[in-house]
């Protein structure tokens, strides 16, 4: 992290599109900015698009060209955030205080030149700098930079995130708050975990290995920059001055908890290949021919094998599954295989801590708490600090609150919003598929 | 002018708002634009934003801040020819053609610092030029440029025929094609003037006096722009193949005609203050304090003097009236005069040649016709190639009809969008004030 002394924080706030959504919400995000640096704090401004203006940019796009240019699409998506900003600057100085917006151009996001989903390379935030000390607060557009050739690019869903990351790191900022919906983030999602304990702090690891097992707090890119870059982020509540949770390296503290916290995932479907014949390479052209149609397997599981013949079931994406199935019923006759199935109704349930690495019989523990619950488990994958297992659709719930008390993360106090019974939230899940 | 050498013609074509208004029109200038590059041509589009979206923006902001500071109003507003832009060359690419889309910034337009009505200083085209030779159709966004700062600046309303013109002069074009929803410049307007004529051509002069006299086809700084810079403007409608006007450097044959056209305009009021002392520094008086409250005022005409008591009379635009009354009110006891009153209810109707200049006795005729019509004049004003009376609002129509039959411009048929007598067109006039 760059650093600098002083004895006030500087401070990037970014704020969402839900935070911005019209001239009301961006006045009371504008009255926290100055609230903040009336508070004696350096503030920068990281805003989203507003509302739902970027799925509608979309429909207009597709409306005329249903595969429209990246470079077109990439100067047409970042119109929103132009929008937005302007507005909250705007609204800030309603405000008696002074303040000017920045494009992504303008605040030196330079990225390479992957439209629609281009890396930030460098951060060059001196006209930033230069505002911060002429007593502006600065308002920079999320989710855009420029390329090489001086064309707008954007960062992909939830780059904002990102944005502000990377320019708490050009300009050395004390910490990077994330405002939301959320006021930070959970041992579990407390809609169904009524036990849920909001963490103070989490590491780098935990939070990247939480979100990509299914806990929608943070964009994962914006966590790993902030890793690679040391940079501080404060995940909290858009609508009330609690503090949220922290997420940075980890601290001695952190690391004496085994077990950080418990995600889910229900956005995944089951593909099993029953009757393969058990020979080598049968699995490489399975998940060749998968790859090669861009669908994303998660878990793979292959049975041990009886007289030869064996079953192989792999997770994927919803969204991949029209894909999959394509895919399967090509290969099916080549591998000599006999049918095959899907389960739409399955979640992975996923324990993260990085003390795992240092904790023998994390799984062991984990499978007991799932057996003496009656839940059966259909797959199982790990990482150093992670395991996953799918279970039945319905017993999401159930899997999560029975892991959620085995590993010691109840919370004293039950979650107010969640009323509802282990198993009206199951049925209410699977309406929700 | 920059020249160059071919035998295909390079034009420029921009597209106003109403042009742009959805996705469905949007397509229909692609298609237009494909046709002129399959015919040969090279071409570059400029657009406006697409129908009301500049409103919507200035909406929002007042909404936000009933001041907005100038540099954040100019970025948002900016934002309206980028998102119309984007979708233009997004249409072309969908038939096949490729297009790329330039921002003010990227389209080279150096403006000064002046937000919201910047002038352009230099146009650097040269992206627009590298592009038109790899085969593309640029589309350049309309209204807007970039100033010393780095900063959006936009051009003020109208702006995007001053962009179209800028670029015609940066790349050299043949032709700058304005489309709108007029299919040219006729010599009334024809919704009033039933023989009014389309004109195949025009000076830069007449034009520009036509502007400025009510004439609403182009913006004048565009046509002061084409004639500096001697850019050829061809004035057509969006919704034809029709040739339309081209407004160029006069020449002999223009010249012949001692009048091209009559323009009116309603868009003004009168203001006579009454019993006024006839002394020195009177009227300076009461048009300084006018100008230094920002009304505009236009004719003037002062009275000849009984027993050392005069009135003045003055018109200016409808919008500032308020203003102008609150003027007249603080200096009436200031100057001793006795009252004052407001006619909304007048009309300004203008002859307009560049043969005036050699042609002695056009006053003479104009004043006759209007007598023998029975139409009264409340005021003339003069240049050396224009001639304005003001009439009563009622009598427009009978008066714009008397002076083009008078100088000899009726065309042998009648406007067939015309169908109301001069008495039903007079009565909706004095209703859509």
């Amino acid at each position: 992290m760059r650093t600098r002394k002083s004895i006030m924080s500087l401070i990037v706030a970014k704020f969402g599109g839900t935070s911005v959504a019209s001239p009301e919400r961006i006045q009371m995000v504008a009255k926290r900015l100055v609230a903040s640096k009336q508070a004696g704090n350096e503030v920068v401004a990281v805003v989203s698009a507003m509302g739902k203006t970027t799925d509608e940019l979309l429909g207009l796009a597709r409306a005329i060209n249903p595969d429209p240019p990246a470079r077109e699409m990439d100067r047409l998506l970042s119109t929103g955030e132009q929008v937005s900003m302007t507005l909250l600057a705007m609204a800030i100085e309603a405000r008696g205080f002074k303040a000017m917006s920045f494009t992504g151009r303008q605040a030196g996001i330079e990225t390479d030149g992957m439209h629609a989903k281009a890396k930030i390379h460098e951060v060059h935030a001196e006209r930033i700098r230069e505002a911060l000390d002429a007593g502006f607060i600065p308002v920079v557009a999320g989710f855009q930079g420029i390329d090489p050739h001086g064309d707008i690019t954007t960062l992909g869903r939830g780059g904002s995130d990102t944005t502000a990351v990377a320019i708490s790191w050009g300009i050395g900022a004390d910490v990077c708050e994330i405002y939301s919906d959320v006021d930070g983030v959970y041992t579990a999602d407390p809609r169904i975990a009524p036990r849920a304990r909001k963490l103070d702090a989490i590491c780098y690891d935990d939070m990247l290995e939480l979100s990509s097992a299914g806990a929608g707090v943070l964009q994962m890119r914006a966590v790993e920059f902030a890793r690679k870059y040391q940079v501080i982020i404060h995940s909290r509540s858009a609508f009330s001055d609690a503090t949220g949770t922290y997420i940075k390296e980890a601290t001695p503290e952190m690391e004496e908890a085994v077990i950080t916290g418990i995600a889910h995932d229900t956005s995944e479907v089951k593909v099993t290949i029953r009757g393969v014949p058990d020979t080598t390479g049968v699995a490489a052209k399975v998940f060749s021919a998968l790859a090669g149609n861009m669908v994303n397997t998660d878990m793979i599981i292959q049975n041990i094998s009886e007289a030869g013949i064996t079953d192989i079931s792999f997770t994927c994406p919803s969204a991949d599954l029209k894909r999959a199935q394509e895919t399967v019923e090509r290969v099916l006759p080549e591998i000599g295989a006999r049918e095959y199935d899907i389960d739409e109704d399955i979640a992975k349930v996923s324990i993260v801590g990085t003390g795992m690495k240092s904790s023998p019989g994390v799984a062991a523990k984990a499978f007991s708490a799932l057996g003496e619950s009656q839940i059966n488990i259909l797959a199982i994958s790990t990482s150093p600090i992670r395991l996953s297992v799918v279970v039945d659709g319905a017993q999401t719930a159930a899997a999560v609150r029975c892991l959620h008390t085995a590993f010691g993360l109840d919370s004293d106090c039950i979650f107010e919003e969640t009323q509802l019974s282990a198993e009206e939230i199951a049925a209410k899940m699977q309406k929700g598929r």
